[in-house]
C-alpha cells in the first residue's frame, strides 16, 4: 500500500476505538471501515458482497429487489419533511436505486414512553401521504415501547420489496469508464433543513429538505431503454462520499466539475458561515445515474420531465484512471480528491 | 355492545392516554386499540387487514411472505438467548407462521455511542449462528448510531421475506369450527429468563429462554399435507393473548385446558413468587398450530420428531360458542374466559 493511499483511507483507523461511536453511523469512512469488518465477513454472501443499496435476488421468476433503512432523525419535524416521509421516500429510494419497482413496505416503531399521540398520529399521516405518492404500500409493521430516556421520542425502521422488470445490471461493479455522470439535481437542502431546525438557525431564506421518492424518474429511464450502469441516492455522506464508494467499489476513476453541481444560494450561504462542504451533505431526494456516454442527453430529457429531477445535469464522466479515486475540478479550474466524509459534522440526519 | 363485551375489551381505554404507554407495546390489549385506531386504519390494505404476523402478496408468481419486527430486549444477553439470536428467530418465526419457506432477512442497528465493539461482535456472532441454523441469509442492513442517552445500547429490527409453497390459507381467518389446537412445548421460560437476568433474579435452576427458530416443523406439517387454518407464534402477551387475538380474529370460541399446557417447574415457581401467569408469559419459540381434527394425531408425531417441538401437545378445540372468547378450564375443573394482556407486566421481553 502507498502512502498515498494509506493516507486517503485511514484518516481515522477504526481500532482507535472499541466503542462505537457517531460517526460510525455518518455514513463515511468509519462507518463502511464497521461494515467491512464486522457486518460483511460475519453475514457473507453475494447479495451483501455487492455493497449495494438493497439485495437483488430470485425467487421463483420474480427478480426481487429488499432493502432496509432504520430513521433516527432528530428533531422529528423539519422543514420539507418529516421522520415519516423520510422512512419511506428513503427505502423506496433504495428500491429504486437497485432499479426496481417498489411496490410493498414494512414499517416498524421504536416509542419512548411519553410520546404524544398527536405527534404518532402526524407521522403517520405523512408516511400514509408519501407511500401513496410513491405508489407503495405498507403491509406489515412492528411497535416497540421503551422506558423514558431509552430512546428519543421515535425511531422508525422501513424495509421494503420491489420487482426489477428488466434484465440490466445494475451497481458500482456495472459503472464502465466512459460513462456519464447525471446528477438529478441541487444538492444539500437535506442536511442544512434539518441541521437549522435542530440548532434554532434562521436563514433570510428558509430552506426545505428535498426528501421525496425517486422511483418515477428511474423507472422511466429503465423504460425507455437507457443503458443505465449504476444508480445511487445521495443520502449520508452526500454526493461526495457516494461517488467516492462508486469509485472504489468499481476501481475506476470518477471525474466532476464543481461547477456543475447545483447548489441553492441559501444552502450554499449556510454552508459558508458554517464551515460545511455541500458535497459531503445529506440529500434524500437526489440521485446520481451513471450511464452508457451515447444515452446522455436522451437521459436527461427524460429526467427532466420529472419534478423530482427537473434540474438534472451531468456533472462528470468514468475514466480509467486514477483508479478509485474521485477528482473534483473545483471552480477556480484547480483539481483535488475528495475523499469520503471521515467524522461526523450533522449526526441523525436521516 | 353489551355490558359482558364492554368489560372484556376495553379494561383501559384507549382515549384515557394522550401520550405512549409501555403497555401499548406490550403486545396486549392496548396495544392492539393502538393498531386498530391509528395504523391499521391509516394504512388500509387487504394485507395489513388479515392481521396475521406478516405480509402475503404475489409477485409474478411467485407467493411471498414478508414481516419485521424490531427488537429492544433488555438486557442483551440472557440465559438461552440474546439480542442477536432473538432477531432472527423472530422474525423467522413470523414468516413460518405465514407458512412461508424463510430466505432472506436484512439487519438494522440502532447503536448508542460507547456500545463497545465487543458486544455487537457478540450479537453479530449470534445472528450469523442463529440464521444458519435456520437456513436464511442476511441479505442487506442499516447502521444507525445516536448520541449516549438516546437509545439503550442496541436495538436491532430485522425484516424478512420468505415464499410459501403450499395452497393452503393459513391465518385467523381460516380457523374452522372443531379444528384441533396444537402447543408445541411449554410455555413461559423466555419471559422469566429475561426478566431474572434483568432484576437480577436467581432461582434453584437457571431457566433458559425457548428463544429458536421454528421454521422446521411449520414446514414439515405443510409438506406432511397436515390441512392447517393457522399458525401463531407466542411472543409478547403469551399462550393467552394469542389465543384471544385468534379467538376475535375468527368470531369462534376457542377452549383449552390448563392441564394440558406444559409449563416448566421451575417457571411455575418463578410465577408463584412473583405473581406472573405462565399463559401471560412471552416466548420465543414456542407456537400453535389449528389444523383439522382429523389430521390431529399425525400433525403431533410429525412436531414431535423435531427437537424444537418434541413436547408438542395438543391443548383444546375450537367450537362456535362462546365467539370471539377463549375459554381455560383451569386445574380444578372450573373454567373461565381468558382476556388479552391487559398493562405490561414485563416491557421489553423481546
Amino acid at each position: 500500500m502507498s502512502v498515498k493511499s494509506f493516507s486517503l483511507n485511514c484518516p481515522l483507523p477504526l481500532n482507535t476505538s472499541a466503542v462505537v461511536l457517531l460517526a460510525h453511523g455518518g455514513g463515511g469512512r468509519l462507518m463502511h471501515q464497521f461494515l467491512e469488518q464486522y457486518v460483511i465477513p460475519a453475514f457473507q454472501n453475494d447479495q451483501l458482497a455487492t455493497r449495494h443499496d438493497g439485495a437483488v435476488f430470485d425467487v421463483k421468476n420474480a427478480r426481487l429487489a429488499f432493502t432496509t433503512d432504520s430513521y433516527v432523525v432528530s428533531p422529528l419535524f423539519f422543514p420539507g419533511a418529516d421522520i415519516g416521509s423520510l422512512a419511506v421516500s428513503g427505502t423506496v429510494n433504495d428500491l429504486a436505486m437497485c432499479g426496481a419497482r417498489p411496490l410493498f413496505l414494512s414499517a416498524a416503531f421504536i416509542m419512548e414512553e411519553g410520546l404524544p399521540f398527536e405527534t404518532l398520529e402526524r407521522v403517520i399521516a405523512s408516511m400514509r401521504a408519501t407511500a401513496e405518492a410513491a405508489g407503495v404500500h405498507i403491509v406489515t409493521g412492528d411497535t416497540k415501547v421503551v422506558d423514558r430516556g431509552k430512546c428519543d421520542k421515535l425511531f422508525i425502521n422501513t424495509a421494503g420489496v420491489g420487482v426489477i422488470e428488466h434484465t440490466q445490471t445494475i451497481g458500482p461493479s456495472a459503472v464502465r469508464s466512459g460513462d456519464a455522470i447525471l446528477l438529478s439535481g441541487d444538492v444539500g437542502r437535506h442536511g442544512v433543513a434539518v441541521m437549522a431546525t435542530r440548532e434554532g438557525l434562521e436563514f433570510a431564506t428558509a430552506i426545505e429538505s428535498d426528501c421525496a421518492p425517486l422511483a418515477e424518474p428511474v423507472l422511466a429511464l429503465l423504460e425507455a431503454g437507457i443503458e443505465v450502469h449504476c444508480f445511487r441516492d445521495l443520502t449520508r455522506g452526500g454526493l461526495a462520499t457516494t461517488l467516492v464508494e462508486i469509485a472504489e467499489s468499481s476501481k475506476l476513476g470518477i471525474h466532476i466539475a464543481e461547477r456543475s453541481v447545483p447548489v441553492e444560494e441559501g444552502v450554499r450561504g449556510a454552508c459558508e458561515i458554517l464551515g460545511l462542504d455541500p458535497l459531503y451533505l445529506a440529500n434524500e431526494g437526489r440521485f446520481v445515474g451513471f450511464v452508457a456516454e451515447r444515452d446522455a442527453e436522451n437521459a436527461l430529457d427524460i429526467m427532466r420531465k420529472h419534478a423530482v429531477s427537473a434540474q438534472a445535469k451531468r456533472i462528470g464522466t468514468v475514466a480509467e484512471a486514477p483508479a478509485s479515486l474521485v477528482t473534483l475540478e473545483n471552480l477556480l479550474g484547480t483539481k483535488r480528491i475528495l475523499d469520503m466524509e471521515r467524522g461526523e459534522p450533522l449526526p441523525r440526519i436521516c
